[in-house]
């Protein structure tokens, strides 16, 4: 078995072939070509932490993964990093492990970043004014940092609530070429970004629906366990197109989830992103309509990073 | 992290720690301590394999277990193990990876013979007559290792559908000190064995209950999934007391579930090993009564050899 670090990892990735992997993955998923099982979760309530098992195997190809991912929320205390993780990736044809990816959650965030990129690839509006960002740590990073590959638009508008943390964002993404623009206001963000991400843990909604310009789009990517919600479930509602990563799991949690139980949507609203990338469904059709993405994460997306890491360190 | 291969594991091991922890983790279970979610499986068809993953937390223990097992049923042909595995054991104050035991599925095997040990210890009749075996793969040979821990006895008598394998098993049972005979027929063991294990993969009922005479047990481990069987249910009505890993899971799967779903016994007749264990229920209380327990595998078990295995690599 294969060991590679999270330096290894991060020196070695090929970012277009993981969005060419992602989607291919995404479209596999919606044909129901994947095998994912349920989740596995624990919570170590007196280390205020918790862990999620994801597995997942893409029919016919020739290995699959198993992802640990742990999450302890006291650890910045300890002078730890508050996630870490890593995958397994195991012969599909003998079951031998094959790789193990110590990479500390980074593929997680990396495919969950270019979820983010591929989604904007294809619901952006066709003249992205400004870029709004909800959140200032690492998924909101690197959101912004693979949003810059599919759009021109330099400017960015980030919200947080700390003004230390909104002023480091501010050097990460002056360091990446933007013109950056601060607000511990989340409502002034809609006001003047037309292509949004929220990275947030938040538990209550955000983003009001009355915010909203016509011609938006909304990435929401920090609902991805119960109870958490970054949208007001009118938004969900008013949208024109509303995808979200797996129509089953959004509908038990994530942002769909909460505009489902309060009977402002139908799950016939839901449509998935593996069908919008292979053509089944359209996406965007004007620049006056409003999109939403729900993005809770997928374990197939686990399954084609890990697969693309493997094969990027074996090439280097 | 830590990186231990199977041969560390085996030289560092300490069966009696292990038989300790095993008893400990049963109790904890059966006492709703231990966080079990679900086992996620794997089918992989097209290579006569699959997989399963098992994870285990103790309330109140400092780490926690991911387990990773596979059985490829082809690698034979191909010069490899069916079997394979890991486990992964993790902080459960940090989340942080803290071992790796590439222990390539010896340590699955290990804990189910122990737990075949720990049973006979609290089951078996006062004079054992003869240790009966059926199977002949590497969990008979591990299940006989472990029981001559527990009993004086040293006859053996194994049934086996291949006279080679039944050759070889000889072998090895007659290294332990044991004086060993073979049959091609099930129905010779209960004649002459008072303490028997069932360890094959058989789809059928290997053994008939009239063939059992009075005063005996039989431990079943076989069945560890939907679909398998070596005891005739009725056999399982007829026992005086009949005991399981886990009564949530015997069910669903192994010995008890044909019997329910038969209708020759109800829930109220499965008692939990930790029960008995713990002293809340009795065993075996005469030399007349037959015995029977079924052993499905339980993830605590998992979680209690590997803590163990990782302390007695940390004390070598």
């Amino acid at each position: 078995m294969k060991l590679y670090s999270r330096q290894h990892l991060e020196n070695s990735m090929d970012y277009a072939k993981a969005v060419q992997m992602l989607e291919t993955g995404f479209i596999a998923f919606s044909q129901g070509q994947v095998q994912v099982p349920g989740v596995q979760n624990f919570n170590f309530a007196q280390a205020n932490g918790d862990c999620c098992v994801k597995s997942a195997y893409i029919s016919g190809e020739d290995c699959f993964t198993v992802k640990v991912s742990t999450g302890f929320y006291d650890n910045p205390g300890k002078g730890l990093d508050s996630n870490n993780g890593l995958m397994l990736v195991l012969s599909a044809l003998t079951g031998q492990p094959l790789a193990l990816l110590q990479d500390e959650g980074w593929l997680t965030c990396l495919r969950t970043a270019l979820a983010g990129q591929i989604v904007a690839s294809r619901l952006a509006p066709s003249e992205v004014q400004c870029i709004g960002i909800l959140g200032t740590g690492m998924q909101a990073r690197m959101q912004l940092q693979h949003l810059l590959a599919v759009t021109d638009c330099r400017q960015v508008l980030v919200w947080g609530r700390r003004p230390a943390e909104l002023e480091r964002y501010r050097a990460f993404a002056e360091q990446l070429g933007c013109q950056v623009e601060t607000t511990l206001d989340a409502k002034d963000v809609p006001g003047k970004a037309n292509l949004i991400v929220t990275t947030t843990p938040s538990r209550t909604a955000l983003l009001r629906s009355e915010w909203i310009r016509p011609g938006t789009h909304i990435t929401a990517v920090g609902a991805d366990a119960p109870g958490k919600q970054e949208l007001e479930p009118a938004l969900l509602a008013r949208a024109d197109r509303l995808f979200v990563d797996a129509i089953e799991q959004c509908s038990r949690y994530g942002e769909s989830a909460h505009a489902l139980s309060a009977g402002l949507i139908d799950r016939g609203k839901l449509l998935e992103l593996g069908q919008l990338l292979s053509g089944k469904v359209e996406g965007r059709s004007n620049d006056r309509q409003i999109t939403v993405a729900d993005l809770t994460g997928v374990a197939v997306q686990d399954a084609q990073i890990a697969r693309c890491a493997l094969a990027c360190c074996q090439a280097v």
